[in-house]
């Protein structure tokens, strides 16, 4: 079913309209709303950490029924965060590219003697 | 600075790796901590919405501040996903094109006379 | 069951706490686990609104099992609020009162002629 | 300014309800609003506490300007949650109340010989 380029964001990204429209669930899809099922959904994420230690949750993938839901609930993320994306007209990767631009200025990489880095 | 495929997924999260490897922000970025600082950014992006109408949060991208704004609060999460997936080792573009084969399962397109609809 | 001060907010707090300790839970309550874990009441509170219009969702206790939910998801929120402080020992009236006195002085009451109005 | 009672939850309940009243703020305070923004708040609480070891985390208070920050959101937190309940017509206490006897009944304690406990 899956072709080459179905991974594609884009792709994905259109694929996600395409099952809001065909279930006439745009008029729920507001920017408000998915602003705030994308919250609802990164809290789920986050309760499967909640209680573990730093070292169980660094282990959480071992378990294939943790793995699972780990991957179920990120998909939901970024199912929500590219129907807001697409909702109020932001490019994703264009704005994550601008981000990281800033972010390269904002937090120089510490240089030392014998130590040079390249910032990207 | 940019070249063409500098705006692909993958691309944007090695930045993100080698852009927190610089800084030594690696021991901080566990999935724990990537779950919980992905909830908080869900939050700020929600912050911008929280007190308007549904009116006024269609039209927020009509205001060059808000529109920078959840530009910015969009792509803080888009890197804290990415970065959350490294760190346990998802592919995000996988697990969501997973979930909505899943979805198209679960949620059936309703079907009347006359209204043949196709999946996707 | 319930004696008349029962229902105190310091009560509360210390049959949660006691709840804890009998079943040995409270490892896992530190601070951060406690934050987290409000922050996920938090979202599961507004899932309950999440695609409502602000019409439905000003009406969400007229129905019995929507009433329910929100009472409980309501007492959650509470719940890990109340264990959060008493993990980080702050007092949450105080720290209310305390909090609200400065709002008063940051967001004073926009008085005009004729329409005198006490801050509080 | 404060006096004994000012402390309890129903006077400051009424105090934040005044307040929003004095300054026209009603119209805001819809219940789907207030479940956003305690969430968005909780959020903002937890963030102090995201970069944070276990250890940093238990030891917050110790810093005075972390310890005012956590008190801050606590109360911020507080203040939206009983704005929500106020807006909803439920009592916290009394749904807080109800929800610990039910979890006392859900969670029951482990028994064994020799350690009776009782369950609150």
């Amino acid at each position: 079913m899956a072709e080459p380029d179905d991974h594609s964001l884009e792709r994905l990204q259109q694929r996600l309209t395409r099952f809001a429209a065909a279930r006439d669930w745009q008029p729920f899809h507001t920017p408000k709303n998915l602003a705030a099922a994308l919250s609802v959904e990164a809290g789920e994420l986050l309760e499967i950490f909640q209680w573990l230690t730093p070292e169980e949750a660094a282990d959480v993938m071992s378990d294939p029924d943790s793995a699972h839901r780990v991957r179920d609930e990120a998909a939901d993320v970024l199912a929500y965060l590219l129907q807001f994306c697409s909702a109020v007209g932001v490019d994703p990767l264009a704005a994550l590219a601008a981000k990281i631009d800033r972010n390269e200025l904002r937090f120089p990489v510490p240089k030392g003697p014998g130590t040079p880095q390249a910032a990207d």
